[in-house]
């Protein structure tokens, strides 16, 4: 397919802008970034499953279901805006109020995130003031700002945009986000917002966005907990003239696809303290959903990371977290390879070269494959390993 | 009620013998345990969730199923037979109808469970070997030689033992376990036997049973996962004389209760790298299983785990691993207590002593108290912390 990865992010396609500024809420560093496009776009949206949600979750929730056309995103790092009550919605809904009147569109064609602290308010003083800042200043250029200004303990800022050729006409998408990475003192957050030049309807947008992130952001896991703020969302503002057929789906849904699981792969890379991306291939599943229940049960057993850290082949610890995943299959036939290496077959021992399989489990990228012989569908999952620096970052932070 | 913790362990009953020697299956100390009663007694068992199930857990499943009347409990450390297949079952057979044979009870008659590495075949002549001089050395203070035969990475052997009341004559119920801890290369096994010396039906003993290990070794987490071994069993001779009536049935639910919560506390303090044990409760929720949940949602988090390790009280971390639960319930208006002291008051954040919370913290013996005022249903789960050490353990060690 005619998939082409460029540089640049949120502000590759055309008609979007964007800025990110400091307005003081981190002590360093950029922390309030919108994403802006005068042209109204059709939005979709993932939040947390958490079942506590952060304030910006619940207000953009009800912007989505309330709004035809939106305009913008505005988030901030530094304060997550959760465990906050009333006064919390009331600044969330400030930050699309304060950006709305200043741009003059609906408040709620606008999208609100926050990422950092739990339990503190909002200073809106600076909320305001870092609005102002960013729409005096948002340009074609101001999309890596922008990635930066949604980090909190990311060590480097993440984008990545692809050029579609569709109906013979150039489409982008573009993204940003960041990690799961533990914010101190709280919880990860993911935030990923993405941008296109192409049209397509609400639904089609909505359904095919779900799609990516279930590949990409829905199968990485850094260490199980899911956080009250996460929140991926997509503004598609039709500024390439290219209204999509049905003949173009799947082209743009494998470009959606190469953006999510690009930013989904960074944000494991640079999870903290990992020292290894772990990359698990669950093949020959009855479905899809049990693939990637399987595959996260692996990634986000204690031991197995344990293990990845120290390099072992410990393959008993594998067959236990597949047992643990809750999965109603025949565990009767399963073969786990590590890179080319078979560790284990038809569920039992195998013979291997230790040494050779300490080799490759020491690589700071390492394959597992899961064939469990009962379908023809599969999964990717992405993982990390558990490190002592780990550990120890999450421990001695002190509130 | 009258229950009076008592020396000793699964001995202390009327008329059960054991034994525990070392027949080489690990490189140091005993490996073979047999408990043995003379009078038939009536059995109850739960064994592991996991769908990957070893040798020994199908063959005693078969046996509680076939037969009416045991006379022995036989298990081994050092060797899980675990993903051993077909020979792996006949193995567990084999130590069934080998003590069998020697002790002319039917084979069926006797549970069998092993512990250990996975992967590897039992040494059937060691077995063989251990188990006649188990039986050759079978006596009534023999209880700790077989609580030291099942342990694997455990530093101390678990026993411990009550006395009841019963219709104005002795009844004791004692108990021996091993733990939790990471054994290398696997995962954790958690093994438990009982015996008790009343008498009462087969029905009635499983729920009563159940009962018990549910508030007790069905609420402890070292990391979440649940071993292809896990078994916990329990043998009652009657040798007390004493046939319990619907009137005594609270007292004995207590004594089972006093030791199944005591044998899952060693375990828990006794976790591999952890310095702390976490005892969380959860009050006034809508049922016990709700509460339950929660509570191991809470001590199954990494992040709540670290967060116990370096003392840190970071409610944030609590309040997500509730949210994460995966429970329907008003998620508004949760309290959380750290030993007396408030860190959350109607789900946001409450004004506290940091210093004083930090040291609350520090101590060995952590209690976190989660009201949810929606019901008044309760349930304590013991966790622990994590800690660089537990990382490094289960990293390090070289298959």
């Amino acid at each position: 397919m005619d998939i082409q990865q460029i540089s640049g992010g949120i502000t590759a396609p055309k008609g979007f802008l964007a800025a990110g500024v400091c307005c003081g809420l981190k002590t360093v560093g950029n922390d309030l970034a919108i994403i802006y496009s005068q042209e109204p776009c059709v939005a979709a949206a993932v939040f947390t499953s958490n079942r506590f949600q952060a304030a910006p979750v619940s207000v953009s929730k009800q912007h989505l279901a309330s709004a035809s056309a939106f305009h913008a995103i505005v988030a901030n790092s530094g304060c997550a805006n959760c465990a906050t009550g009333e006064q919390g919605i009331r600044d969330a809904q400030a930050m699309a109020e304060i950006t709305a009147a200043f741009l003059n569109i609906p408040e709620d064609s606008i999208l609100v995130a926050s990422t950092g602290k739990i339990g503190t308010f909002l200073s809106m003083d600076k909320i305001k003031a870092g609005i102002r800042d960013a729409l005096s200043t948002l340009n074609k250029e101001g999309g890596l700002a922008a990635a930066e200004a949604i980090l909190t303990t990311d060590s480097v800022p993440k984008q990545v945009a692809v050029k579609l050729v569709i109906q013979g006409k150039q489409v982008i998408i573009g993204g940003i986000a960041k990690g799961a990475g533990m914010i101190a003192p709280n919880m990860a957050t993911m935030l990923a917002f993405l941008t296109t030049d192409a049209m397509l309807s609400k639904e089609l947008l909505d359904k095919m966005f779900r799609n990516a992130v279930n590949s990409s952001f829905n199968s990485i896991t850094i260490d199980g907990d899911t956080s009250t703020n996460d929140t991926a969302a997509i503004l598609a503002n039709g500024a390439s003239g290219v209204v999509l057929n049905e003949s173009d789906l799947d082209v743009f849904q494998a470009g959606l696809n190469h953006i999510c699981l690009e930013l989904a792969t960074m944000i494991v890379r640079d999870a903290e303290g990992a020292t290894k991306l772990l990359k698990i291939h669950i093949k020959n599943a009855p479905n899809q959903d049990m693939a990637r229940t399987i595959g996260l049960s692996i990634a986000n057993s204690t031991l197995v990371k344990c293990a990845l850290f120290g390099a072992d082949p410990n393959w008993g610890r594998i067959l236990c977290a597949i047992g643990n995943a809750g999965i109603d299959i025949d565990l009767g036939d399963i073969d786990v390879y590590v890179g080319q290496m078979q560790l284990v077959k038809n569920s039992y021992a195998w013979e291997f070269d230790h040494a050779e399989a300490h080799r490759i489990l020491s690589m700071n990228e390492v394959e597992l494959t899961v064939d469990l012989k009962q379908g023809d569908h599969e999964a990717v999952v992405l993982g990390c390993d558990i490190t002592t620096e780990y550990v120890g970052f999450n421990a001695h932070y002190s509130t």
